[in-house]
């Protein structure tokens, strides 16, 4: 058996995966970059040694990103993707039939280079006409005056490090400013018990800039304590009821998501409610 | 800060929880015990190496195994609880008014010994005269001639040392002849994404024995993969809707039960629902 690889939190807790071999080393211009086959996962993608996303549970990840955003924004035609270098998150987006334009916005090409060449088993469509890569920071690319975006999600890492800038206010007032009437916001909030803080102030932020915030809730067996939360916003759109016609396209190649999860997801832990106070209830 | 402790699945992923101090190891007839002072998660209770319950987010598991069942079965005054020396579920239990009686039938009087001197914080009501403590197998007790219950609680561990019993068929035929006709069974099952196999195995067991049987889900930070299932099964009765005179009793005091969450924890993600049929859905 190989080495174990330990990932850890605030020097409190610590997630290791016994890793099989090493696939890849290296350091861009923005942070280190490793691929790794690990024991119980499969292929996995660290970026400075946080576990971002492996071949055997991204699914619950990426689907819980992607499809309540997807199954209830009125228009999905256009749709933007900051962070998400894997491309996990835009092969989900590509599977509705109406999306015409997808763009995917990573800072760092070598993670997409990476993924690219050693996550094969993520079975992105990187050649489907309607993606348009994009390798600049996210946070200046929103601020710009530029095309509407009927979907905009956010897939960066941990509010420390490159991504830090997607978890502020601005940004989220940014985001607003680039959707259209209508349009929603969907991103990752942290993890809901172990980084309550984090997750609190990102929720408190979308308060500050949309009319329509709710956090939900999914299973992320990489992630410290196991629970991730994402957090849905909208200047005018509710996160229920999924369209039906929406879900046709995508339930049955869906792993995780369905319409009972979707419900399920956003159902709020008391302590949670407590937090928020009753706009949350 | 003090040494890492690292409970290690299958040789193939770990948890590491930083330890501030040991309070307690021991040894008895069944299995070693530990009680260690963590640095993420406080107080945490250890058999056999494997950690089992902690004072900050025991909430989740123990809010989980009883409420489910307790809100929704016809008749909740005679509860039996196998496992649980910890207390953490007599302790959800004993919150109900219409509980007249509860045995904890816990195989090691250590454990219960040790969780009473080192996890006061757990606020067990020890002293509830509704409160009886058996020191015997659960096993054996269950398969007895005895008085029937209303609801039987399974909080054992996981299935290999002394608590590998508590997962077979015959252990649950036994369960079904000591419950009353409308008895609840609800038990823990296991991780249902790392451990599969294990979670399909103890979900098949019970549909042979009982006609109504719904896996639920939550989340427990300090289990492998940081999610966990539980099932509710029962000759007559379903798992919803939870009725509003037991909400009214215990929801207030919840940290993460409410009828929200009720409703949520039994929606299944579509790779379970595959795999268990079209009988689950």
């Amino acid at each position: 058996m190989g080495e174990w690889f330990d990932e850890t939190f605030k020097d409190q807790v610590r997630l290791g995966l016994r890793v099989r071999r090493s696939l890849l080393h290296s350091k861009s211009e923005y942070q280190t970059i490793d691929i790794v086959d690990t024991e119980p996962y499969g292929v996995t993608l660290l970026l400075d040694g946080a576990m971002m996303t492996s071949v055997r549970e991204e699914y619950f990840y990426h689907e819980m990103l992607v499809h309540p955003a997807l199954t209830v924004a009125p228009s999905i035609r256009r749709v933007l993707v900051v962070g998400g270098g894997d491309g996990g998150t835009v092969r989900e987006v590509l599977r509705y039939r109406e999306v015409e334009r997808v763009i995917l916005c990573e800072i760092d090409a070598l993670v997409t280079e990476a993924c690219k060449t050693h996550m094969a088993d993520f079975h992105v469509p990187w050649d489907d006409p309607r993606l348009t890569l994009v390798f600049r920071d996210g946070v200046a690319y929103v601020r710009e005056e530029g095309e509407p975006f009927d979907v905009i999600l956010i897939d960066g890492a941990d509010p420390v490090g490159p991504a830090e800038g997607l978890f502020t206010s601005p940004f989220h007032e940014s985001c607003k400013r680039r959707l259209t009437r209508g349009g929603v916001l969907a991103l990752q909030s942290e993890a809901p018990f172990l980084m309550r803080e984090d997750f609190l102030r990102i929720v408190r932020s979308l308060r500050g800039v949309f009319p329509r915030v709710h956090p939900y809730f999914g299973p992320a067996p990489i992630y410290p304590s196991g629970s991730w939360s994402f957090t849905f916003a909208s200047a005018t759109v509710d996160a229920h009821p999924p369209m039906p016609e929406r879900l046709e396209q995508i339930e049955t190649r869906c792993r995780y998501y369905n319409r009972d999860i979707h419900r399920a997801a956003f159902a709020q832990p008391n302590d949670v409610r407590r937090a928020l106070g009753a706009r949350c209830v």
